[in-house]
């Protein structure tokens, strides 16, 4: 291919694969196999070293007109990072710096560094970088085009919450510099929020600047059961109301659990009860966090929770993580989609009693779990429903999310429109917002080439 | 003046103004009137009731080419709601309602309700809503269109952590509603984030969903003195790290703060030291309040700082906040214009370092105060400066941006551009980022309607 050697001319060899076979990680991402889009027969890797070296790389793509794919871990979930069309996929991987700044409590980080990098650098400093998107192979400018959320954003926000400054390359060249170490500026339209949760469509995210928190003083992970999930569910705007404010409210059921749980080969801390919350507390000292942990007992109790599991220690507060992490994983060889939709807050209990009775018109049983406090559910639709007829997937799909944008819900909370989700985008943008995103696509990117597939194409 | 009856056919006679007498209040703001811009001749006042209104305004002047001024509560201090150019001024302020939802802690609020009413509406319903960007007569819509920060932004962030919808009218007379009462939305770019900022020159805000939070258990302010300002500022970065996060952290000096005093007639709390940190902090009791406030005295005691005064009733609270936001108004007759710079927070002593020097060079002194918790410092350039010659005042701003710029610095932290800084904006923007926000205004007003003589013209 010649694009491949004027690639390794920019690149150097070694920053280059050709080869079908040495590729195959590189041409999927997590998404469940039954929707992920098929990658394209012609695609070579890049994997550039530098803030320049993308800029030659995208020179050359611009003029010739080669769709390219940039790549951080490939733990998306909704085909985003998947090249469906011959090209070039961009990996970032190489650029994977992270320069900590305990004065003002910041790091830059390179995009190809993994979330698990920075939470361990950020530790040895002294400090804490709060959310935790799931997988900790995510690499940091996927997180950030992506505006990836994860289960502690309830007290601290999704990774727009940190993002403070922004390195990004535009498609002619252009090496955008956005922010810095900065809490506040106001300098004309923020391009730095308009970059994240981009997708890669609008420029290719090289490096970042994330704030830091001091670490936590003391934590608990509560584990509390109920009977009934509208219990649990019910219980949530009350907790948000009380002035203790959780870094993380998890809804999560027995069923799922103990299939996520038993894949890992592990214990869920509660024999009692169908429904969970799992909720984590922080706070200066483990005095202070036990009365925060006491205090939403109080409230749980209220809604008939039964006697709480509390994990104090490192190791069993990071095992209830992890079990409630891998669902996806446990569940993924039956799914044949996952879906993120979010709703108010308070109508999160509607949004899963509507897709019980959509899962109910099928003849299945829906899985489903989520974060509570941000009103964020992911539903499984099962590899099972298509014995109703191969359209049932989307059938379902569709009801439910109809049912979210009734309950005035998005149908992606924080895994974003990728190119799965493309056929459903007009349910939550209508047509005067797709065409404002159509136009601000074609003044960064007016040959398409980033990331064709995705959902906005240059107008 | 035709337009001004086909306004009143559209809006209502009582809703358009037209006798310059009358209007003499819309068109100012609170810019210091040495760079406040002129308003124009023939200006005319609509005041409309709803967002189809809005519509139809901007679908007229739209079609005729009429320049419009949205305006909120005129308390910008960059001249952003001076209507420049013969049009229409277009005050928000009949749209003022506000709509609670409890269970979800957000608000549905009209962009002419006033910050006061918010803040006092929440209260009832047993709420809270913590940024204080100054002056409570600001209307909603003109502090989410500028992004106001102000004091109370250390713990919770800026206008823009609280906003999760908005409701704008594009210059073709369509509505825009993006976000919702949700928590996380990631379908398709965040037009909601560009317009938050965007001070009027894409899309007329008419109505926001802001989130609220529960009240503070307990809070306390203290005010810490010192004899050097450095010790002071060095304190900031300690407490930040120290896992104590405080809602606000001010830097004031005694000469500034007494003036502010004496002009409301109020005392400040401290009679010792020279420089003061005022330091907000709440918890969820008075006796973790308390642990808080000690836990920071020590750190600062470590700077020698000096023995502190704690405010803990409401009053005393109120008193302190009052005189530290009312520097600005008791400076002003002395002032010809008022900057608005951030750095990273850890650099703030070497900005007002920089500052007394470039002061020294024109024998004058320059009062500044500011966020120290967000890095943001204000510096009067006094009217005294004129003394040096005509274009000392622009001189001395100059040389402060630029060592604003190489401290990786922003030339506005929280009062944006308006008019008076486009001067000075190539300091903070390059042309690459120029030219996307040029690109981006015209994909929004292609015609320019909107706030023109602000930033960024339509390319």
């Amino acid at each position: 291919m010649e694009i491949a050697s004027r690639l390794a001319a920019i690149l150097g060899e070694a920053a280059v694969i050709t080869d079908r076979e040495r590729m195959l990680d590189y041409l999927v991402d997590e998404t469940a196999s039954p929707v992920r889009p098929q990658p394209a027969d012609e695609v070579v890797v890049a994997r550039p070293a530098s803030a320049q070296e993308v800029a030659s790389l995208l020179r050359l793509a611009n003029d010739e007109g080669i769709p390219v794919f940039p790549r951080g871990g490939g733990t998306g979930l909704c085909g985003g990072a998947v090249p469906t069309e011959n090209g070039i996929v961009l990996s970032l991987e190489r650029m994977n710096g992270i320069a900590l700044d305990k004065d003002n409590l910041m790091a830059t980080v390179e995009a190809g560094a993994t979330l698990g990098d920075l939470m361990a650098k950020a530790e040895e400093a002294g400090l804490f970088f709060p959310p935790h998107p799931g997988d900790e192979s995510a690499q940091i400018g996927g997180l950030v085009a992506c505006n990836a959320g994860g289960s502690r954003a309830v007290k601290y926000g999704v990774m727009r919450s940190y993002v403070k400054g922004v390195e990004a390359v535009l498609p002619d060249g252009d090496i955008l510099r956005l922010g810095g170490k900065l809490l506040k500026d106001n300098a004309g339209y923020d391009l730095m929020q308009l970059l994240i949760g981009s997708e890669g469509t609008l420029a290719v995210v090289t490096s970042v600047i994330l704030r830091l928190f001091p670490p936590l003083g003391a934590s608990a992970t509560m584990v509390i059961p109920y009977e009934g999930r509208h219990d649990a569910i019910d219980s949530v705007p009350e907790i948000l109301r009380s002035g203790v404010m959780p870094l993380a409210i998890e809804y999560v059921d027995r069923s799922t659990v103990e299939v996520s749980a038993a894949n890992l080969g592990l214990e869920w801390p509660c024999r009692a009860g169908k429904a969970y919350l799992m909720v984590i507390v922080d706070g200066e000292s483990v005095v202070v966090v036990r009365s925060h942990c006491q205090h939403i007992y109080e409230i749980c109790a209220g809604r008939h929770a039964l006697e709480p599991a509390v994990g104090e220690t490192r190791k069993d507060q990071e095992r209830v993580l992890k079990i409630r992490s891998n669902i996806y994983l446990a569940l993924k060889g039956e799914t044949a989609d996952i879906l993120d939709m979010a709703v108010p807050p308070a109508s999160m209990g509607k949004l899963m009693d509507a897709v019980d009775d959509i899962a109910t018109q099928f003849g299945v049983t829906i899985p489903m779990y989520g974060h509570a406090g941000d009103g964020n559910l992911h539903a499984h639709l099962i590899k099972d429903l298509a014995r109703s007829g191969p359209s049932a997937v989307r059938e379902a799909k569709t009801l439910i999310y109809k049912e979210t944008v009734k309950l005035g819900g998005t149908i992606t909370a924080e895994h974003g429109l990728g190119k799965t989700r493309v056929p459903d985008m007009h349910l939550s943008l209508d047509e005067t917002k797709l065409a404002l995103m159509r136009r601000i696509k074609k003044v960064f990117d007016p040959r398409g080439i980033l990331n064709p597939g995705c959902a906005i194409s240059p107008e």
